[in-house]
């Protein structure tokens, strides 16, 4: 007989409702959701007056256990889903690189890895050589429940895939319901600015984002607009949206009828690039780069008007310093990190920290600053990013059905966030010291509470692989 | 002991949701929503299979038994209601006249000929003539639960305020949370036109149009927004909007932060103007007239990108012929109508049938034509409408908790359309001969089935007076 | 035989270009613009190197001695003609009260006391009471050279025509090749507010201000254009445009295709409301108010962009203290001003000197800003004004056969501004202490040099009355 | 003693104005205009009534002598140049390939052929391959009077630079005065579609049309955009701008505040992609291709708002079928055309006669539909250009001091145009039969009359080579 658990008196946040109602849960999954339900025997009872309950969190984009630069982000399955679990976040899409033949065997590598996590997980394929058997064996992805890959106009002769390639993917995507997502910059003026910035002596942080100018990104993502009408329509999904142009193109092709939708991170809406100028500028060297403020004004406001439509993390954290060790679960753990490119930008490890913080940072700058109500927080963070990755209304849903992914909120907790709050496996934290208000204090996976005020009830390889369903475009969106 | 229902297996359509769920009723309302709930003991079943549940409808502009013209229109309280309630609508909100004094006695006289309707009610009060007194008893209108209220800037000496009345009269009411609705048309402008036209020997049907041009229109609704912004950001809703310059001035005025809210009906998306040029052309008759194709198409555009939030009816039908009887309740009725017009378009009374007609014809229009997602249908035709006039979610909404206000919708169902199965007391219907596809098989009002496939089980009075909250801005509209 | 002048390599500009080129005139006309044109016999040379030479201003909305609240406007034709010609300005469009009957009369009286002028003149016939014989005759203003009037939606019960009444006016114009100005603003609500602010105790500038509201003018600039539409698109054109809203208003209804043209005066674009509530306040008070600093920068920008075609001043001048003589032309004087209102703010004569301020100030402001070329600033004070009513190319040009109104400019000029260089007779300057750059060095009226370096070389007198041709909407305007 | 030349009382037409007068030409300047004018002793005196005067068109997009398949532009630079002044163009604008080893080698090579030229004449640089030799001779282009460049997206391995090379030209071109032409498609995308279509077998011109898309001209529109911002703002010139959605880019590029031009010809404005399906496909294969109606439309309202600057033609004239010879000059020429691509799309030499078509059939097009004044059509073919180019006031003005480059327009000449009366070397045109109104009847070059009423009165080598000015962005352009 299955476990039970009734929520009572929660206040339901949903994209188009905020109402007062009792949650019945029976195994994994929501039974009801109705007023004063009668629990059945043996049933747990916990009390949400005063809470919230909002769907878990869902991140479509996270780099667990990823290599770079001689070294490999800081966070692995297991505590990058724990980290995800603390911030309220209860389903990952990872990603997998392509370097093995054929294609398939890439996913069976990340498998092994991934079965550590402690949250649900799914991951998106990178296609970063395209050959005639990459071709044929894409649709394949679709039917193991990977329907959707990636593509780069940057990081050339590394990443890169022609326009004329891309193109090719995505006809082959569109055809078997695979959404491809894009990484929009310009490789070719990125190698260029590079190189000249090395050779004129620039090596520090700053130089990072002066070699990425934000122009390139917003011409990027019209070309990717522009491959994706040539493909028939095939919808695209364009990761860490951060210039301000990039959402005036995704305007434009979305006005031009195309399925094409935008996401963008919290430190594109927080942080600027001014911070790379600091003497630990390093700390802030993702890619894209960080931008102005006139970019996050322009980024925020596409996300009240729905021309962005998700917020993910792109969660690829580096130790600022890997040669001090913090404390992990007991142990000490030390891994090379951003101090690789001490004396050379170029060899800073691109990425940041960011899964658990998305929620409780995004909800205090979002919800409390009134730029958000609560209903778009749970469209953007959770139930958009499952609609779009074939994830609903398993994810990101309170309905009767649903998995039992559900977060507990006290939009009273008060904290001072900063690394010693988040759990990443890292030794800072992009927001050290905001004072935030509004706090995930119950964290629920298929029916099960990982996260209690703080204390940590999942486990390692508790998640379950998800397989998603193919791209249809949601209504709406 | 309460009457319970369990609906079993329909697919719930709500604004932002689509799913499979059971329904248990208990009473008067719904009490939970799950995944094979358990009936209680005594429950009725109902299988939903195959058939959509959708929140009653809300109607916020209907006019029962109203005087014009030395008539009356032709449907009272009890059979418009019951021609709503076949059209899957629930909730009326009906108008009051200003005739007495004090303001509140108008109510009282109301409420003796509203209770006679067969499904819940309320009114809003039209502010006609405006003395020290009448802004003095103006919040006590919230007070009873009648937090509405409507001026016109049309019908010089008859409704008309001027423009200095309606900033007062929007002062007093956004204090007090009671929202002010606006009849935008210019008066002066349409004084004119119909005594040149009347002058020149003009009397067909088509110069009631000619008489009241689309700019006017278009130039009063920017005015109601001025008023409402000198007014401290007075909240209102412009009624009836006809024509695409409305939809652009609404547009403007909401992004310049304005909480105004745009309301139109089925007869403008779906008629046109060169209908009052036909013989038969007083059918058509109704102020703000039909206007053209191209308007049509803007005011479609306003409902999908959300510059318009309602779709209401502006009811108040006349017989074409009210020398000829029908058959009504089995007996024949005859009012006199359209035909006091016969020589003379000032004297046709202006209105239109429509109650009963708004969901199965909009659905097919709008869901059929992929104009609206089904979704959309929901949130135009009863949530925002109950979010925006204080019935939510006791209206507009399948939540628990919520009055079990319900349409079982077979959106298989097909039908040609016309007067012989619309309900409305009245000898034609403007949408004779349409193809239907999607029909409202039962229909529930607070847990009771009062339409069955095309059997009336309500009665005269079974409807409720609804007193509803003052008025705050919803969420997202 | 006739005067000759060879004004050489001078730098001329015009709406489209700048280029150095003798200019010849011969009489009162421009003959020839060449290369090293040969200069006649007994013709007068001017060295025009290193200067500009701009057609002279044509200044289209001057109230010259204007009876108001007991008082008159302190410039009469004749001062108010020869602060224009300091200030670059050789001609201007008076308006003409309609006290008398018939209409006709009214102009007659006007051309006893405008033929003061020194610079050349013409009027707009103001309509402010609408009788059938007062439509009779309007074609007559026509036929007389007086192709323009002007209606107010404002000043209830002294000015301001019905929305009928405007819309009745309006055909006839177009029928009739009249271009009709509009006064924008709602008398409705400024009345009330007014009524309220003196019930209040509120005396000072401010409350000008603040019981004009902007919104106010917004929608009745909308609505000006909708009864323009509705009178078979008669032209309008907006005068003294002082809101953001404004501006969007008039783009809207021109990108709708209406002919209607708008015009703004330097202190919409340079003072803003905050003025008001200084203690001197009531040098400030002109009617429709100063407004906000964002609503300058929408009407510089509405310059820029081509919403607003004209630059004029509203010049109607009166003393700051009117008590306290001045020294005019070599005698005192001193005529009432803005001290009747010093405890009453309506009864401060509404207006503001700008006759001669309009070039040099907004030369400074504008040009030497970059907000505008220098050849933006000929089109919007001079050509632009002279096309739209009637003037061009005798005005407004600098072309063979013009009238050789000339302003021979030194942009190195400069200056510190204020009411001791500006010739109004009045004792203060909106612009006190502005420090300019480029000045009007030599004036020329039909010709005749009539200011030279700060010299008066013209006479009372001097200035022919213009009869100007019926509207026709200039291309590219 | 120089020669000269009175045109009585012709109607001048400039960007700004129109205006009657008398032009007085003396050797090979305009000397003067003015009224009236005394003719020098010895002086022709031409009587201008009821004629336009325009000055000369100009050109800066043509390819005579071009080598292209295997073949060569059918119009060499006398017969090119001869077919431009039968058209009224006085000025012409060739390219010169990057063939040689140094740069400026190719500019003494293309000197020699381009002395044959009739009319006066010039050169961009074409750079197709990036050496720092070539970077470092970029200068002195500018040095030797040709300060414009170009550069290719497309083409593949033949005239595409990389987007990195590309912004290495652009930051050296700006530095130098030099702009920077751009032709925008995707050439991975085009190369990738084109062996996709030979594989599959599809031959006919029309699939020219379906391997070149629209939206990859779109996109690298906004990435030549992008380029030019990361060049410190570049100016940018995009020629032979075909789609709507490059109108929308260039639009938004240029609100951007970049320095960005654009540039269409009358083919993208009158002919459309479906005669590409004609059995005569051939006649219309250009690249760009032609596009459809509605990018017509935009390109129509481009021109009329501004967005583009310029109607060129680029002039690529071949034979439709090159081995049946034409008479020229009472010789017969036949030299290879699209008869080469009968049998593969790809063969068929692209380009299309233009030249002397520019002028007559965008004034009937455009003039005379309404959708262009006269004045715009004098500042799209010729006064915008010479500006753009470095010519101005030389060329593109009526000026004094301008080169007498003038056409006699008369605008009530009516003719059914063709391949008989235009004057290319070519066995066709694309404007075959259709009906004109409007017609250059003399044309000037430089004071000397070489085309009247049809009659050839230049010479082989009577043009001149134009050394040009370095670019400065042009006011209000």
């Amino acid at each position: 007989m299955s476990h039970a658990l009734l929520i009572q008196s929660a206040t339901l946040i949903t994209p188009a409702e905020t109402y007062t109602a009792d949650v019945l849960v029976q195994g994994e999954h929501i039974a009801a959701i109705g007023q004063m339900l009668t629990p059945p025997p043996g049933c747990a009872i916990l009390d949400g007056r005063g809470k919230l309950l909002l769907p878990g969190g869902v991140d479509v984009h996270v780099h667990l256990d990823l290599p770079m630069f001689g070294t490999v982000s800081s966070d692995d399955h297991y505590t990058g889903s724990k980290a995800a679990a603390f911030g309220g976040t209860t389903t990952l899409i990872d990603f997998i690189s392509q370097d093995l033949d054929p294609l398939l065997a890439n996913l069976e590598a990340w498998q092994v890895k991934a079965s550590a996590c402690a949250v649900d997980y799914s991951a998106h394929m990178n296609i970063t050589r395209l050959t005639p058997q990459v071709l044929q064996d894409l649709p394949r992805l679709a039917e193991v429940g990977i329907p959707s890959i990636k593509v780069f106009t940057a990081y050339n002769n590394r990443l890169r895939l022609s326009d004329g390639d891309i193109l090719r993917v995505l006809r082959v995507a569109r055809q078997h319901g695979i959404l491809t997502l894009l990484h929009a910059e310009n490789g070719d003026v990125i190698e260029l600015l590079v190189a000249e910035a090395l050779a004129a002596g620039h090596t520090e942080p700053i130089w990072h984002a002066r070699t990425r100018p934000a122009w390139g990104a917003v011409e990027a993502s019209l070309r990717g607009a522009a491959l994706s009408a040539q493909a028939d329509n095939a919808p695209l999904y364009i990761v860490h949206m951060n210039a301000a142009g990039e959402a005036d193109m995704l305007r434009y092709a979305r006005q031009a009828g195309l399925p094409i939708f935008g996401e963008t991170c919290p430190h594109y809406l927080l942080c600027d690039e001014s911070l790379l100028a600091r003497p630990d500028g390093a700390k802030w060297v993702c890619s894209p780069p960080l931008r102005s403020v006139a970019d996050q004004q322009r980024l925020w406001r596409g996300l009240q008007q729905g021309d962005l439509q998700v917020v993910a993390t792109d969660h690829c954290p580096f130790f600022y310093d890997g040669r001090q060790p913090i404390q992990y679960e007991g142990s000490p753990v030390a891994i090379p990190g951003k101090e690789l490119g001490r004396n050379d930008f170029t060899k800073i490890p691109n990425g940041l920290p960011g899964v658990g913080d998305r929620l409780p940072v995004l909800w205090t700058a979002g919800v409390g600053s009134g730029k958000l109500t609560p209903n778009q927080f749970v469209a953007l963070t959770s139930t958009n990013p499952a609609r779009l990755f074939g994830l609903y209304p398993r994810k990101g849903a309170l309905l009767p059905g649903s998995d039992a992914d559900m977060v507990l909120w006290n939009p009273q907790h008060t904290l001072t966030y900063g690394a010693a709050i988040a759990q990443h496996r890292t030794d800072y934290n992009l927001y050290e010291g905001m004072p935030l208000t509004g706090w995930p204090e119950k964290v629920f996976l298929r029916g099960q509470c990982i996260v209690d005020n703080g204390n940590w009830l999942g486990q390692r390889g508790g998640g379950q692989f998800l397989p998603r369903q193919r791209f249809e475009r949601p209504q709406g969106l």
